[in-house]
């Protein structure tokens, strides 16, 4: 048996997004469950940092993570080793979650007792950033391979984050990044914009990423 | 003035655009223009690899390129200074381009003339492949950061594309990126898909892919 459940994640039919995302918040916030929506380009290493981050907060919270790809189990596979409950979430092609799919995936997983789910929305900077899933943060990754310039060229994203990990910087040395430039786009994008140079690889910087995030679960479901 | 025209795209008012791609291609034929539908995510080097790829055949084609981008002409910028004919579509949101929108920009592009366009899709490996632009050849790229497991979570791209380039081999002594995996993964997606490990910044490898691509647009024109 996996040690996971694989759920085929259906079409949405409401036609009001936004309504659905406020609901979800407001079944979340009855439930003392807090919702972090997790985003990224292919690659900037969303599945490590979130197994730093469960290493970080697992023996005072209970978390549970929903892993959406379009078709593999990898991801599930890799968070299942680090003993919370994990899900994965089958898209069938779709580029993002709105507020029902992710619904759907809460129902699927099942929230009871959890005070941390994290949603590890696809792998992609455009789509996603347009649809509230009902988290209550945003965050994105952004990785220093993928360099500096991205929040000119892909502004929604930035602008509907609460926070912003820039994650690989132990390749700092290897790459043409400027984390100078990117915190002044960023925040050009979005002056609100809490910003994390981390490293999964080493663990670097992940202890400040962590502080904030348990603060707004703490805010959130007490 | 600026050195490159920046054209807004508008929303295709077309049904069938299979129908309207093939349409796009039979014009390309008529012209003898080849066209190469290039995508990947954000950031793993559409950019370099274009300029890499111009200067090794700007003097034996007449090459233009086309910047698609949801707002800013950081690439188009970057292009212009090749010398080749270039445009900046933007597409003001959307997460692709499909065979009108491709068309719209072949149009104010101009491509009397030209022997090879290069399309620069938007950074998505999710919708870009769900649309025929009216390519005569697609095109992706991966790079090195962003791991060899992504034929197994994107499958679409890598089944619609006929070469792989895998980009960033410079930087593969500092991260866990198994070549031969990666390889392995992308055929049992599409065994026809070429595949061609480069450096943009170095220059390693980029003989070989262009040597391919100046094959297509030989086969093509005549």
């Amino acid at each position: 048996m996996e040690p996971f459940k694989v759920y085929e994640i259906k079409q949405s039919v409401f036609a009001n997004n936004d309504r659905e995302a406020d609901k979800v918040r407001e079944e979340l916030k009855a439930r003392k469950t807090f919702l972090l929506n997790l985003m990224s380009s292919p690659g900037s290493g969303k599945t490590s940092t979130l197994k730093r981050t469960i290493a970080a907060l697992k023996d005072e919270m209970r978390i549970g993570i929903m892993e959406a790809d379009i078709d593999s189990d990898v991801d599930a596979e890799a968070i299942s080793k680090t003993g919370v409950k994990v899900i994965q979430l089958h898209t069938g092609g779709m580029c993002h979650l709105d507020a029902d799919m992710t619904r759907q995936g809460l129902n699927e997983l099942g929230t009871e007792g959890l005070d941390l789910v994290v949603l590890e929305n696809v792998g992609n900077l455009v789509c996603p950033a347009e649809f509230d899933t009902g988290a209550v943060k945003n965050a994105m990754i952004l990785s220093v391979p993928e360099g500096h310039d991205k929040p000119l060229k892909y502004p929604l994203i930035f602008q509907v984050c609460d926070a912003l990990i820039i994650n690989k910087i132990d390749v700092l040395p290897y790459f043409d990044f400027d984390l100078e430039k990117v915190v002044e786009y960023a925040h050009m994008r979005n002056p609100k914009l809490k910003i994390f140079p981390i490293s999964a690889k080493t663990g670097e910087g992940v202890d400040a990423w962590c502080d904030w995030l348990r603060e707004q679960v703490g805010a959130w479901n007490n």
